[in-house]
């Protein structure tokens, strides 16, 4: 992967815009099998075949890269979420959580140093990380994406909130042991479980 | 409460085993108020009237000494969580999770410092966080204290861990902000989500 960046990027006359969104994506496409922790400014600069220095001028600090890959990323997985424009409400929310485990299942090194850090007390992280599961949860409200016809109250929104902290648990444990269940029987119970959930408020 | 703790302990003979588990139920107190952050040797020295030499003499290292509190609070989760002997099971049930909600609720710093630190990679903690849980599943399963007749399957245990995850991330959220429910609206909403997530297994 890294030689054929090298060969490409060596190549190409970028844009700095351009250049900065290649180092992204490469950031990004190294977290599906590195950590965080293990993913630093050497590891980025040497896949790309560019100078730490020249990584430094595009991100700042070495918080400012981990930011922008964290923040790609996050936006990758918001785009590979998106429900299907059309289709029955239960329909669409499956579609949009079978984009959810794939992702996590293709990155998991990644997103499990996300998970970590955002639990962990960086706060940097963990606004990135809010801020992006609480834009999937907006989605439930938008008239053009809404999955399901709920009202925006801070209670159906708290639920929403546990309810992506089941998702997240049940898919990052099915990884390390799926215990008998399919990919199939894993999205049943996760678009199953919404609905008696939200039942149960007042 | 450090004053009252400090007369006993210097007017009382204690046996090395008394006055240990004297000083971890002081630092399990202090995590109501403190989190395992600003929980040091030295405070604990302090509200305890005796030295920090004593301490290290009882707990080893700084390690040990975080270890052995955060195992006494989780053997009080435990402790205050056990299901009533009589009962439906999911009377049962609820007993036990009103026993989680206001233990979570009783001891905030503490408790969401433990989930910070076993989420965020420190390996001790994490296996004292992931055996109480774990123990906390068991219960289901004993014919003693078992809350709901289920078979004891890597399935249901995976629905398990996945319903506690979204207690955790409920009962913390609503210490937040109670988003308009009341302590019998959140317990409710808690006991009412399990069975239709084991009922969505294959």
């Amino acid at each position: 992967m890294g030689g054929v960046t090298t060969t490409t990027s060596s190549r190409t006359r970028l844009s700095p815009d351009e250049r900065r969104t290649q180092l992204l994506d490469l950031g990004v496409r190294l977290l599906a099998t590195t950590s965080l922790e293990e993913l630093s400014i050497d590891v980025l600069a040497e896949e790309a075949g560019i100078s730490r220095g020249l990584l430094y001028h595009y991100f700042g600090t070495k918080l400012g890269f981990f930011e922008a890959v964290v923040q790609h990323a996050a936006d990758d997985l918001y785009r590979q979420t998106a429900p299907p424009a059309e289709g029955e409400p239960l329909e669409r929310l499956m579609g949009s959580i079978t984009g959810y485990v794939d992702y996590v299942v293709a990155n998991q090194p990644g997103y499990r140093s996300l998970v970590r850090a955002a639990s962990g007390g960086n706060d940097t992280l963990r606004r990135i990380y809010d801020d992006t599961f609480r834009a999937l949860a907006d989605r439930f409200f938008a008239v053009d994406t809404g999955t399901i016809d709920l009202p925006d109250t801070p209670a159906v929104r708290l639920v929403l909130h546990a309810w992506q902290a089941m998702t997240e648990a049940l898919v990052l444990r099915w990884c390390d042991d799926p215990a008998g269940l399919t990919r199939d029987d894993l999205l049943r119970v996760i678009v199953d479980s919404l609905l008696p959930l939200l039942a149960a408020l007042p």
